[in-house]
């Protein structure tokens, strides 16, 4: 496969999988059938909209390719068919969540650095990407943000995203540095979420004490 | 009247409605007097500046128009002294909300047909830019956003728009086509709150379950 | 020092204290190191690329300018270190922030200013750049918007804009228009939060009315 078909196809799995995440919260909030689609469909597209509108980027990169939103739409009712099936929503919900959130903070960062962006921000840009959507998600729908209640979270996008940058930097190509981080973000994500690691932390404060 | 009177008439009431329904909600939250005239003003303009963003139509329409300004002051100023008068704010809320989004589901659908986007995306933009001023209004004000308590909402808004592209397929002219796809999605809410009629749904998930 | 001198100084303040406020609301929540640095970010530059992307001055103004990421870092460190020896964090990040809005509010209001905004425009600017970081952490971190709970918030920043805009509409020059509104800003946060004085408001709605 080409860098192209390695982007396109990683960028695919990114949308599919937070449209599910994106769905699957809808579900549990007792949305109706267009409101799931929606919300599947900011999901998805939410991280990259907010990079490109960043980056200068104009316009969005799914105005000009509407096939993202039949992508968002086969997640929806991929996640609406499924889920009377799957045992937990809230734990298949998590591994769609590490599964976008891997290949989107790569997508992140190759987006910025294409923009000649320095690559402290491209780092940045990566987490931004792989973060964002999930956040949308969640604040559309009141729910406490993901991002906040997961370990080790947008802490795997950053080092993902860093790995890409760094392995760019050696020179690697693009499609095998962009596979490796990709791997490397789920890794740190699985082994987070397995063995529920908590991040390293200072003192922690207590709340009534403020 | 010409199309832009239509299209500017039509503008004038949303943003009228949606500062209402905003002043409405900060009043709710004891918001002080600025606070109240801003967040009417992002209710009013957030659909639309959302949606000229995603298109990439810079600087947003309401820099160059401040007349925006002043209609959103006059909606707040409006809610401001008709509160002592209203029965229930709430109702009252709801109903404005509902003429927002009717007029903001064509406009959305209209500006990113100009922009030449494909259809999809045309009616998605609608019913993005008639639901983000109030998911706006919800987020800052922390309420429960009233795209989520309110049955077919964002449909309602997808179907309005999904009219005013379809009649604009068929050839019918652009004003006609803007005031019957305002008035479905009117119809649409109206029958809706008014008869509290459930949107289909899929199996509900029971939430202790997940 | 000349105009571009005390621009970049206030700038590197707002980001500075607005990072810390950001960093003291991620450590409330127990979020871990990367966490709290990406929030302190967020918080820092988030007023500001709100205003970018409203007058669509692209790329945003950090993307060419990673030393925000280092001055953003600083204060996260700074907060996180400082957290033991503070008696309330509350408090702190009250006075952190009023800082940054004084600081902002003039920074909005000239960027628009510079864009040839109107004079409306400009103050509602300077208000939006001011408050929004804020807000971005506060719902990003899923508390109640500080925007809400502390009176004469918004309005402070929509006064120090004004103050800014009148005095350069009179002919002062930008740095002395600038310290001028920002010191008026401050003052006013000041004062409302030392006396705790409640902002006018119109006839209080009761909650359980509606």
């Amino acid at each position: 496969m080409d860098t192209a078909q390695v982007f396109g196809a990683l960028n695919i799995i990114g949308l599919f999988v937070f449209a599910v995440s994106g769905a699957l919260t809808a579900l549990r909030n007792d949305m109706d059938i267009f409101g799931v689609a929606m919300i599947a469909f900011v999901t998805g597209v939410g991280g990259g909209t907010i990079r490109d509108v960043l980056l200068g980027s104009f316009p969005v990169w799914w105005i000009a390719a509407p096939s993202a939103v039949f992508i968002c739409l086969a997640g929806a009712v991929a996640a609406t068919l499924a889920q009377p099936l799957i045992a937990s929503r809230l734990k298949t919900l998590i591994w769609a969540d590490a599964m976008g959130l891997s290949v989107f903070a790569v997508l992140g960062a190759q987006a910025a650095l294409a923009a000649e962006a320095p690559a402290v921000i491209a780092i940045f840009m990566g987490a931004v990407t792989a973060t964002f959507g999930g956040v949308v998600r969640d604040v559309l729908l009141n729910e406490p943000p993901l991002i906040l209640k997961q370990d080790i979270y947008a802490t795997a996008a950053l080092i993902g995203a860093g790995v890409y940058v760094g392995l760019m930097a050696l020179g690697l190509g693009i499609s095998p540095s962009a596979v490796v981080a990709a791997l490397v973000t789920f890794a740190i994500r699985a082994v987070a979420i397995i063995f529920n690691i908590p991040s390293p932390k200072f003192a922690r404060p207590r709340k009534t004490e403020l």
